[in-house]
């Protein structure tokens, strides 16, 4: 997990979600892989507006699946991801995830959470049998996907303040929580603290540039800033129903912040 | 808001997002059609796979946007909305959604978030113009669709337990909130407590008909229940960088609980 140098040669998947090629979105993400390679990485990118990745699981993703059949999704899924029977552009996503060292997700905030052909993106992917599920490890912390780091980059038009803790839209970390603990962290990922632009309809000139240097650090740090510190579930902090244990958290902690050690 | 008795008859939208013609979801949607109408209320649905709903943003959905003009999709959608230029299958939803006195969405909970083709419909019904944004009253609670109620109808596979309060998961509320006060509340939809079915991978005969029982006592309280007291952003507990002010909420309250109201 640790790196020795940061020159250290490493794998990274940046996925990107926005139909514009010359959106706010499509530019960071263009940056991030110039940054990445030109620091000795390996980078590839899934843009899936530009692959027009389909967004909707249905029966066509599991070539086995017979058409008279009542689907059960997660069943259909975990039999297609053992057979090697899952569609071939699901195949090739989970192979790029599994290739990488990290994941990025470049995506617009829409409606406090990914835009739907991302959804489509996570919902088609991280089939049981790949994210999750039989022959791998137990959730959180210890997923099938452990070793790796994931970042989102998000960009949203709202103030700072409205995403803070006492903002209205709800702090960032929660409101991206489905996403960092519900998805990277369930499946094994080390979810760092998410990168964030605001105000980012119609940046300027300037603010652009800032953004690139703010995002350029993040980038640098990788795989070596601290990953938020979620409680595994296999650590001793949850009873059986998977519920955390009475008294393991710092006094005055509620909600989702149950769910994350105190910082040293 | 409120009726005076429970046989007024009210307009209600359901929205089911499930693959599968006999899967939980769409026999859950068919049992609120069923139940709703027998009440005497009007129903109309929209089940988006069976619609084939397309759930990616892109310039298409915008009839006036230049190929050659960079796609801002707020303002394209905005401009599109207030010319009535929008893509049809979009007009047809927001019609629904005007006619209708309360919103269901049924569907079942993938990535701890609605299904990818489902963030589509929200995605691309709820434009700048329509359901928030200019010509229309401020966000979260006075917003443009005020009057109307919503309820989320979920099914998911954990049990209870890991979706309660110190539940793995995160309580069920805060893993919804996008939806509950980031869609239902901020365009001015009050919304119910969510209406949820756990362990439900391969329900038995009993637990299906306890479910519906249980489905249609909520659904007799669609309009006589209590919603989520979320605050009002111009109720004057929030400051104008969208921050509640100090000492609002009841001691003790932290993260996404600090914009409701305590329940009497």
């Amino acid at each position: 997990m640790t790196t020795t140098t940061p020159q250290r040669r490493k794998k990274i998947l940046v996925v990107s979600a926005h139909p514009e090629p010359r959106s706010l979105t499509t530019s960071l993400a263009a940056f991030a892989v110039e940054h990445l390679r030109s620091a000795g990485h390996e980078v590839q990118v899934s843009d899936l507006y530009a692959m027009k990745w389909k967004a909707a699981v249905d029966a066509d993703d599991f070539a086995d699946h017979a058409a008279d059949r009542r689907l059960q999704v997660m069943a259909a899924s975990e039999r297609a991801t053992l057979a090697g029977r899952l569609s071939p552009d699901i195949v090739a996503e989970q192979e790029k995830v599994r290739w990488s060292d990290a994941l990025i997700l470049q995506f617009p905030l829409w409606w406090f959470s990914v835009p739907a052909i991302l959804k489509g993106w996570i919902d088609r992917v991280f089939t049981s049998g790949f994210g999750y599920g039989p022959q791998v490890p137990a959730p959180y912390g210890e997923g099938a996907l452990a070793g790796r780091r994931a970042l989102v980059a998000v960009t949203f038009g709202a103030r700072e303040s409205a995403f803070s803790d006492r903002g209205i839209h709800g702090p960032l970390a929660d409101v991206l929580h489905p996403v960092q603990h519900g998805l990277f962290w369930f499946t094994g990922m080390a979810p760092l603290d998410p990168f964030a632009v605001h105000d980012a309809n119609a940046l300027s000139e300037e603010r652009f540039a800032a953004a690139q240097q703010a995002y350029g650090r993040r980038l640098d740090g990788l795989f070596t800033d601290e990953p938020v510190p979620f409680r595994s579930l296999v650590g001793g902090d949850y009873d059986r129903a998977m519920r955390l244990l009475p008294g393991v958290e710092a006094p005055g902690t509620s909600g989702l912040d149950l769910h994350v050690r105190p910082r040293g």
